[in-house]
């Protein structure tokens, strides 16, 4: 299967282990982009992926085109411009101190893209999805026209899109956030969203509670489904503990099948990306021809063994996150 | 406020992550000393802060002025002098294997200091608060002595002496300790003592168990207050699971106010420090004019984050505090 | 007391923290090898130890040979020849996703060595215990022959013969390690075995289950002592609730005597070593005249803080884990 | 001697070692500007030092005014605003590979502040000289305005302006330089200059050449006068034999006072700040009322032992660097 | 153009900075040979590049795979295969102390390649060059016929077959590399050759001393030419001064027309790779259609710039080779 | 040959690679003491060593005994005592900024060690070298009586005993020094010494210069005989150029034999332990029963290949140092 990945690209600087930002002499250097980090997973496990963004010229953005390159991502249609790359520093938190972020993203290569920038016939040719999230639109109108643009050749095509809701407060109002999907929603087949946000972004409630996920679930994805008439929803969820442990699980209604994946309980080592994993892990599900069960099943896994690893990508191969589904071995494999 | 800090002040060695002392081929290296902690902190905070030592003129030394300046602390009231400066090294802990401390500090610059080493009118001059721990008295006899002119000193402007116990059974007997208490008891308007030194040094006892805490605290303070006459005691309470994880909890009582704080569940990234990390937020809570009920609970969250950074000094700042105070966002902060 | 080991040598690769292979752009180096641990642990603890391999000529393997130096161990019945040593990858492993090893020590000196390699009279003169593993004999049909020699120089001068099972899947199949135990076992005085591997290469099975623990362990050992004749046998049992959380115990039949451990609940820094330094902890038992009880509950804390120290050697001297016995002080120790 | 600096400040990021940008996978974190670096410098030396910028509130920049305050510097006249500091990306070249830079500078608070950012009175008060480059001009259109605010009041209070010309190519062309230069100079006291730059700057050639040193310096600095009109200026000369060997020297025009300082052949470490090295050495010796001859001299040194530290500020006493003019021991200090 | 490179490739290990094996508590880890090297460089400077290797199934070829794709080099003709990858270990040298290699090549997944393996005509499809060095046909038979069967189908096509002699006593006799290089000679049609390789492996010698680098470097060629019949022969020559510094220059006779290279002298970061460095700047000059001179012109400044970068891979573009040939800016390029 | 070392053993502390001790947020930990790294070097080299110290019991000792042994050295009579291991703390200089040290030494084990600490008849049993350095009786008035003790017992069995001056202005004055010399010389049969420090302590001069090496050489060892009646004496000479540069070379009168060592131009890496080196190679020269001039020309040789070694100790086998003599291999050794 051929997935196009469109959005923001940026640099990605980190303090080593638990340092705090005020105690860093040293910073880590990577890579992010929700959609960027999605491609990585994919094309590490298989799938045939093109990645599209706008950098600058220099040589920091040609290592972040080694980066997505070193995964296998086909990079031809990442086009050069603008005068910067979007900055992202993560202070990873433990314990009762929470995970921060500083962003320094206005004004890149990225944000200050137009439709002309992209051969978009040539980026879609042979492609089966096309996966964004709502970070894009968020950044700037320019972006939000591009995001159309795009979405309206995938339709053209009839192919998949899968949306990642991505509910970033800084980036945008709900209200506005909620604008940008309804607006997008005519041409997404596949929603991915977080509980909170898609209560938040749709101003819809469940009168079920924590006790009876299931039915909670379903009637969140139905609702939104009502309003937004796309056919098929994830929902995840995540119940932060602290820092350092977290709860997680999703549900997917696939037109009419409906599956709740088990919970996970995780010790956290970077839970940065564990949103986009779970993305990751459904378009693979649908990719291979999974199960409803089994697509949310693996993609519920994927995104808990991300928080296991640092970085924002899911250095995971399928095998591993298989076995954690069918609750295999967890001694060392020798 | 202005606050002045009187104490050693150490070199800190500390093998990188889970290393022991055996494995390590590389240390990092950073500075440390009970009341040089609670300075930087409240340096950080935003508060005026001299802190007072002495420490022999070399290029350690001078590194060790950049770190206190880097607070902002005011450095100019410490003096040069003396051959070395005291070593403290760390062996950070995991699990069933605590931490493990060796010092090196005899000798040192600060603990031949004498009074005359110090202009003790020009270091009070504007002052509001003293602060000073039972490590100092400990050391040397010369140093009992400085105390004691510091305090005196204190006295005389009517300004605050914030006095934590920090009983170190290396330095000196529990009995030791409870006589310089006592002689330094009609100076201090604040005690803070961790509830197992309290009873050793005061020889105290409380009938409430474990399960009615409010009284059992309350208790210990008042006999301690009754054997000392000092107004202002605060006490915390650590229950050390492992090197890995802790339960805390303090309890202040003011005038005839009296206030314990929640409990917090860390997981551990570094321990020491801790107890620095409350005074420091009992001192500022003192100087924002907080209640007696939201000081002790500003110290104890101040104590727990401290838990989940390297280093003895709290690196956080009093919005993170009062978030944790308010269980706030565990998720990350975007 | 003097003990002799026999065994392979590997270099140990891992990557820093947690980080995945695929992630790793440097490594931690060191050496490993299931007797050498263990022949690690018990020089550090004052026995004097000897170590016996092969290894090529070259700074990688003279390398090795200091680490072994550096722990007292004596390396001058260590013979040279051979192209490579073998080579060991270690992935550690955090909560859902489980540490992985990838070995490359086919060919290696140790390998190819044959019983003419080695002094056999002269490696035992003086010596009280022969220590050995059930990797050994599972490398090649030349090293089995070896262990066959060294085990009968043992018996012929009435030394004691400890044998760890350490059944390897990717070495040989159960039936073939069942093969290599059934045939050294006249000459074993102590086997140590985890309690999956006894069933498996033993063909075993016990009608106790969970909650009756003591019964159950000593129905295997008495089960497997029928089958092998072998005097005095230790069962180890692992429960690993994920890469992060273990909960280990042991059992130690002694003639008639039989003892079992209390169990230990550790956070894991590095699982892997804890089973040698079971073996460690229960040879000095043996060596210090210790009563069965405690024999195998200093084997079995000695093993429960190894999973607190990186690398594969328990750093810890005999103080500390008798401390962890006696439940004693788990605060920082100043 | 109390000096005020005023200009940009920018985090700095740097591979370590000899790695290229596109090796880097960590990055040394730290934080430079022309301005800054020798405010830090002159501070470490003991003179009273304020650095005057604008930055941004959040963690990068606290942490740049902690590095700031370790020196000494008074920060208090650094205003908050704007949503970014500039970054600075250096890799070190080697031998026949050039050192590289990225600049990523525009839209920072510094860049769009305005001379009502700044109490200006309030930060000459009590100042004897003002320090500043042609990067400051250079910047923004805001930033020339606030740089003439400055200068007037330093000329009403009858202070010390020191300019170095700094010309940077990809901020401004060297005409546009030259004007700023030209409607600064009835402010400024002391001018430093490389040779090259106030060739390009002031459109002058001196007929003299390289082998009759001490003519060509004085004639360049004679017409750079007759045309500035400023009375003391300095002139420094780099002869890049490579990445990692470099010659330097300089000279210094005094009323009618001339010298020429010794040349330094260096192997570099790292060169960048050393042109700051020079200028916080001119400071120093005005400050300490050097002849020409030492003033020249000692500000030379200062520069060539500048090239063997890394980071951008000149991490030594004024001891080592006197010891370098005399020509003093080379062997271990012990 | 498209380039296909075929050739051994390896795990790299390698002590820090001027760290020895014996010293290396840690190693950075890469991947290297001298084909990879090759196409790593013409891949990074834009041209078409496909690798050509066998690699067995695991976690740390992955990995390599990743390294090669990180450049943008195709890897879909490797092969999967073997149980090992080869291994090679660097200790970087430093004035009177020369780097050491150790290798651990042998048995590996490509050692034990077979003509089989590949795909040969879809390897080839739509090529223009194919590299090759005396490596390959060193390692194994079966590899010399894999070789063979390559430069056949070269032939078969009418495309470039570069050759680099690549010498190494530890593989072959220089006699047997002779051999295979006769054996070769009638596919190749661009020879490279280190003067001394040259010399031992054709038995030639020139009368021509130092001082007359001209004609001994043509007579050299040209006897090589007569020997082996190959149209065009690139030699070049290094002048190890130390470990740390070290003169090179090289010389092309391309049909009739003959050209050498200026000299460069280089303090050496790591020297390693620089062989591969002339060799992909030559086939770089040949893409582009560069005369003679300026071929082998940016062929040997590739190589001395390789010398200032550690790890065996040119890191450098076009852009800066040619800086360097026109003997461009030395000074930081900001 | 059995070798005995006497001396004080110290932590080194040492800032990465060219930091200041300003920088250093992390050090690098190693031991140090001149004649603990003769003894490393000789027992690395294949000879049965002994180095006899006092140090106290505590984890950081342990360790720098498990440094000792690692070379293979005999640690059984180092003697445990004292309340702490001195401190060398080495900040690495580069080009025109010369190293620094900064020792924190007093009062450790080593310095209040009497003769009764140690068993002097045990640790002669079979030596047939014992060796010194003029550092030990400056340490303190108890440890010249050490010294002496074991000088005599030397004599006693008529084993060779050699001295190296090192003198430490900071220790001790030359007049001192040359006192202790002098005590000592009727035991010493080898003298080792820098040709500043001979003529220091010695009060002696040479009427021939630079450029008559053999005849001042010649000359001060023979006036050394005629004072100090010591039969074999070695003098080293240094020239440094700068912290980066180093020439040295040496020469041995032996009986009525003399010899002058090749020089050797270093590029410095770690000067420090280069004198060491220069002890051990002599002590191995005579143990192997080398020529006169191979005796000087190896201790000259491992001397310069110290140079290029980080850590006090050279790291080289006797292969590579002879290599070096023969003007062997500088290239890559492969």
């Amino acid at each position: 299967m051929k997935i196009i990945g469109f959005g923001d690209y940026l640099i990605h600087f980190s303090p080593f282990g638990n340092e705090r930002f005020m105690q860093a002499d040293s910073m880590r250097v990577s890579f992010t982009g929700a959609e960027a980090n999605v491609c990585a997973a994919l094309s590490l496990w298989g799938e045939e992926v093109s990645f599209v963004t706008r950098v600058p010229e220099n040589a920091l953005s040609e290592k972040g085109l080694m980066f997505l390159r070193s995964f296998g991502i086909n990079t031809r249609h990442i086009t050069r411009g603008g005068k910067r790359m979007g900055l992202y520093f993560l202070e990873n938190g433990a314990s009762v101190r929470p995970s921060q972020v500083i962003y320094d993203r206005m004004d890149s290569g990225f944000t200050e893209a137009v439709k002309e920038d992209f051969d978009i016939p040539a980026i879609f040719d042979g492609a089966d999805v096309f996966y964004l999230t709502g970070i894009t639109p968020a950044l700037s109108e320019n972006l939000m026209d591009c995001a159309l643009a795009f979405c309206k050749e995938a339709k053209k095509r009839n192919i998949c899109v899968v949306y990642d809701v991505n509910f970033r407060p800084t980036l945008s109002s709900a209200e506005k956030a909620g604008g940008f999907l309804k607006k997008l929603a005519p041409f997404i087949t596949h929603l991915v969203g977080n509980e909170e946000h898609l209560k938040m972004l749709l101003g819809i409630e469940s009168a079920f509670g924590e006790d009876s996920r299931k039915h909670r679930l379903r009637d969140i994805v139905t609702q939104a489904r009502t309003i937004l008439g796309i056919p098929h929803i994830a929902v995840t969820v995540r119940r932060t503990l602290s820092a350092s442990d977290a709860i997680t699980y999703a549900a997917f209604l696939c037109d009419e099948e409906f599956a709740v994946s088990p919970e996970y309980h995780t010790h956290v080592v970077d839970r940065v990306g564990s949103g986009d994993a779970f993305s990751a892990g459904l378009i693979y599900g649908i990719a291979k021809g999974y199960s409803v069960a089994d697509t949310v099943g693996f993609a519920a896994a994927s995104s808990a063994i991300k928080h296991t690893i640092t970085n924002d990508i899911n250095f995971s191969d399928p095998d591993e996150i298989r076995k954690l589904m069918n609750n295999g071995a967890k001694d060392v494999r020798r």
